[in-house]
């Protein structure tokens, strides 16, 4: 990235605090040689947060923002204090060029209002969607969009989000061609809605785009590293990103209770600690934080509410590589390149 | 169960073959004292594997099919040999009842099309669904359905789904007023589409159901034990069942690379086997086998194609306790209870 390519960062947002913020983007400074930020929230509170990080004072800017937009509020809420809030204000700074992406640990909902409202949707996309990414027993995370922007889609809406989230794949898993497919409730060709079985049509004569549409991947499938992204609409998505997130939570506690169930095995679980210290690792949220909003006219990303300093890093991190690969004009021209073949 | 009831078995249905079906079977007669069975399918085969399970042949009938449906056939291929296959024999003794229940591991989508058009849907049913159970961390397994039999409800549909997922809570799980939830993408009132939120008004307004409706639950808290019903629609429902087994199997695949990472955690393994057995006794889907198609005028159970013995066993004793409580008639009377107070 440019020298001076700026990310604004809501410092306020998130449940883990303003300490917590900053330490993940000094981190971040660190990691990603000549890249600043701007830090949206308290001034005072900042700039006293500060003290502990000489490294990042250098490389930011405070803007201050009397407000903050709670777990709470209602989109509708925030979007009315959209000028008050460090969320609110972190957003118009990318809208106003002063930044080239914002990233917030704050409200979903509030963030997804006021990112829409403030930046729009781009050129050639109805609807934006949310992406993240998912641990897989393959060699990459795995891409999932929508996660919960759009209830309801058309076929129109699945290809563009399949578009985007390639672009997306591209850039932050350094793909050159990732395999998408449509989720579905079997993977043979009739399978499914009509608006999913139009989209798969759709995307399999496609091909002349900078993916590999591979048709469609069930639940049972989507860890096993067979596909890089995962498109469907926002319910379908956001019940099995939780579900994900569920059953491995589920795992994890049958295991603590069947580990702490006799002497025996609790000296086994001491002893095999490494390994499952490894297994933690790899299924943590905050090495594959940062959910993003895909179709807007600008990069917003969303870092989990609970992330730990190194998942805001890491939320940074996905930040940066967009703005490094300037993702919205990516999109765009594999948009237009698809509309091209198909007119 | 009174001693007359019988259970017709298609033996040769399911990727484990005749003697695994047999085996089940004989498991099952030993633990229900007094049940019967009709084995349909190959005559001379059912006969040689019998010779094993001297215990079974007392309480067994042979009827001979000569025909086995395969996992390759469409349901539409299936239905046309409903005459002389053993799925569609099986199904056919419960249409004219000569036995209480059916039992089939073969393909699932041609016993779902042939028992709906053998035995019809209830009256008060607009469509049947899929029901299935998942392990949690509670007292009790969670029922879920529609797991794939319809991919698109109203409102209706679903508080249909509802009552038939309440009134076999009641007799599988054995509970009084089961907790029922609508899956959602949040819990907040005004999540969700329209279809879902006008469902979950009219089944919080039912108050004399035997059943409590807790309103929406989210796919990472489906394993948590707080809820013993799970309702949603067939896309929604399979997507979040296949998640959770493709989830579940993802983090075992991880643990065991991380226990095989080393000597030291080989060690450690071992030593705490007798735990990490127990957590496998709890995955085992053999241990929650059995889905049943709700809705029909017959009961007709969805054995795991890939059911070992203990699987077999599990999914007839889900037939036995829905032909002890007479659940069909259970349904229509919490339906006409539903329809008299909505009305």
């Amino acid at each position: 990235m440019t020298s001076s390519a700026r990310i604004a960062v809501d410092a306020m947002g998130g449940d883990e605090g303003l300490a917590v913020m900053l330490a993940g983007v000094a981190r971040a400074r660190r990691r990603y040689d000549g890249m600043r930020f701007v830090l949206v929230g308290d001034e005072d509170a900042i700039r006293e947060g500060l003290k502990s990080h000489p490294n990042l004072t250098a490389a930011s800017e405070i803007v201050h923002a009397p407000e903050v937009v709670t777990a709470d509020d209602k989109p509708s809420q925030a979007i009315r204090r959209a000028k008050t809030t460090s969320m609110g204000i972190a957003i118009d700074l990318v809208k106003r060029g002063e930044a080239a992406a914002a990233v917030s640990s704050g409200n979903t909902g509030a963030l997804m209002a006021m990112a829409k409202l403030s930046l729009r949707t781009m050129p050639g996309i109805d609807r934006p969607a949310l992406a993240a990414r998912m641990p897989t027993l393959g060699a990459n995370d795995v891409v999932m969009l929508d996660l919960g922007a759009n209830t309801e889609v058309d076929s129109r809406n699945l290809i563009q989000f399949a578009v985007m989230g390639a672009a997306y794949a591209r850039t932050v898993l350094d793909l050159k061609a990732p395999r998408v497919a449509l989720l579905n409730i079997g993977t043979e060709e009739l399978k499914g809605t009509d608006i999913i079985r139009e989209a798969a049509q759709k995307l399999r004569a496609a091909t002349h785009l900078p993916l590999e549409f591979t048709g469609f991947v069930e639940g049972n499938a989507l860890s096993r590293g067979n596909v890089d992204v995962v498109v469907c609409d926002g319910f379908a998505g956001n019940i099995a990103l939780k579900t994900v997130e569920g059953t491995a939570r589920f795992v994890a506690d049958l295991l603590r209770r069947a580990f702490s169930s006799s002497i025996r095995s609790k000296i086994g679980f001491l002893i095999s600690r490494p390994a499952t210290e490894l297994l933690r690792h790899h299924l943590d949220p905050n090495n594959h934080n940062g959910a993003v909003f895909l179709g807007l006219n600008g990069i917003v990303v969303k870092s989990h509410g609970s992330a730990n300093e190194i998942g805001v890093e890491t939320a940074i991190g996905v930040a940066a590589k967009m703005v490094r690969d300037d993702l919205t004009r990516r999109i765009a021209e594999d948009l237009g390149n698809f509309e091209a073949q198909a007119a």
